[in-house]
């Protein structure tokens, strides 16, 4: 039996959720730790390195696996670095070799990237992009992220970073405050954040009865719009077009960068299925440059929602 | 001696010019043709290998040539078409596979891309972004074009129409019309007509003195601009910086995307030197994100004017 099995971890700021992954990306076999409760990232990395040392212990597929892949935060894939990841204490003030150290510890390859990358790596091995050389993927999720991939190699730019596009400013001028200190970034939008900072803007704005207004003991959330949408609600239904039509115009624009076959959707908002897709096609339909219509197909991802990470990460080992 | 010469052809809309280039970016010889009198497709395909047969004939060269390499307006390089290239008679309703049919009138292997991806190349192999692996060539000219590299491959997209970043809508509200038929194209603001238009709306907007209100036989062009700019007008160094707040905006969101190590300017626009350069270079700074900040090189392109589309054009065949 030769090397067929790759490890994938998902590092996320609480926890960090690994598995053993075969070539058909099933996950076989598990395992969890906490990935904030450490003070160093040597301890961290010993307590993950006991996990995943246990975990394949008892699979019984030891000397069966060809390496582990993290997405990380902040992650460097060039460097196999975590760079400031701001919510890890560990690692928020530095530049840590974490898949040195991983590897070092396990005794196995690692390599690492951040998780939008590594959701673009998933797709490429085992999801919605098989067979696919030019594609992006958007994540919607708490923020904005993206993995580009281009000639089947994913985009990195010259220092690891390339890729931010929840970071592109689609809103010039008045545009809503980001986290990165500008305005008018994407995923101040289109993010879950975003839609709910839609929700109460719209719902302040106007007069008109909507069933969000009787959550009032709390925000309202991006899930609250959505199942406001699918009972009909008219002001859920226009903040996902509002959403849409922002998305559309910077698809539009992606794909005078780099023409994907693709653009995958990934993430929590997905879950809004065609209240979301309809106003993002009518938008890029209505935003394409002519000789780019009809041409980049608009689809969700099919990794399943709550293994995607882990199998992302573990393809970046197939890659190698 | 092995087959270390290349042929590149520069096809305008008006002139093809063609050269015989060598591993170094030397053009060791010449040719010409006019591109517009021709009916056919058939016909400008017998005059171009005529033309460079003749060239290799006289060059001495014959069985040392590797092949040709062409620029031509709306070049589709994966299938070596030219696609409805509006400016050409016998190509603005069609689809022509160029390459093929000159590779089966002169016998040589035949390739093609356009200008922009055309200058991208030629830039790796001969130019500045030698020894660069991720960059963008931007061409400030009549229009905006682009060529990218990310991963040390041209981006061209899954139909190889990647990289019209001059369509990129900088202006959302209240953007120029375009050509293409949207408003608010980076084009309509930063190619030689953008600043040409930019400087017609100064000059009707305001009442402050300008070397350009002595023009009055004919429209201002953005030559004129330069030239005032370098006496020291007033009116003309505010043009360049409106031109180069937008480029650096627009450019911001380009590294967004790719990360590239350096973003080369090419093109007329580019001989106004530090008048475009500089408030360029300051937008970028106020519109990057952080983590892209003082890592990307601003720099303009190192080939020869007046040679550089047959070079970059030529550098396509070392690169198949």
């Amino acid at each position: 039996m030769d090397k067929q099995y790759v490890i994938g971890v998902d590092m996320g700021g609480t926890n960090s959720a690994f598995g053993i992954v075969n070539a058909r990306g099933e996950i076989l076999h598990r395992g969890e730790i906490k990935t904030n409760i450490y003070k160093t990232a040597e301890e961290y990395v010993k307590a993950l390195s006991d996990g995943i040392n246990t975990m394949i212990k008892s699979s019984g597929l030891e000397g069966h696996i060809k390496g582990i892949g993290m997405g990380v935060p902040d992650g460097n894939m060039y460097k196999g670095t975590i760079e400031h990841a701001a919510n890890i204490p560990w690692a928020n003030k530095s530049i840590i070799p974490l898949a040195k150290m991983v590897s070092e510890s396990t005794g196995l390859f690692c390599c690492l990237t951040n998780d939008a990358n590594a959701a673009a790596i998933g797709e490429m091995a085992y999801g919605s992009a098989r067979g696919m050389k030019d594609f992006i993927v958007i994540t919607l999720g708490t923020g904005v992220g993206s993995g580009i991939v281009c000639n089947g190699k994913l985009v990195c730019g010259h220092d690891g970073f390339a890729g931010e596009l929840g970071h592109v400013i689609i809103r010039r001028y008045n545009g809503r405050p980001c986290g990165c200190g500008r305005n008018g970034c994407l995923e101040t939008y289109t993010s879950a954040t975003g839609v709910a900072r839609t929700a109460r803007e719209f719902l302040e704005t106007r007069s008109d009865d909507s069933l969000l207004r009787a959550i009032d003991d709390r925000p309202v959330t991006s899930k609250d719009v959505s199942e406001a949408a699918e009972k009909g609600d008219k002001i859920a239904k226009e903040i996902f077009e509002y959403t849409g039509k922002i998305l559309g115009e910077a698809f539009a624009d992606f794909i005078t960068f780099s023409s994907p076959e693709a653009i995958i959707l990934f993430g929590g908002l997905t879950k809004a299925g065609d209240l979301i897709m309809k106003p993002i096609e009518k938008s890029m339909k209505e935003n394409l440059l002519t000789m780019y219509k009809d041409k980049t197909k608009l689809i969700f991802s099919e990794l399943p929602d709550a293994d995607a990470a882990i199998l992302g990460a573990s393809a970046l080992v197939w890659e190698k």
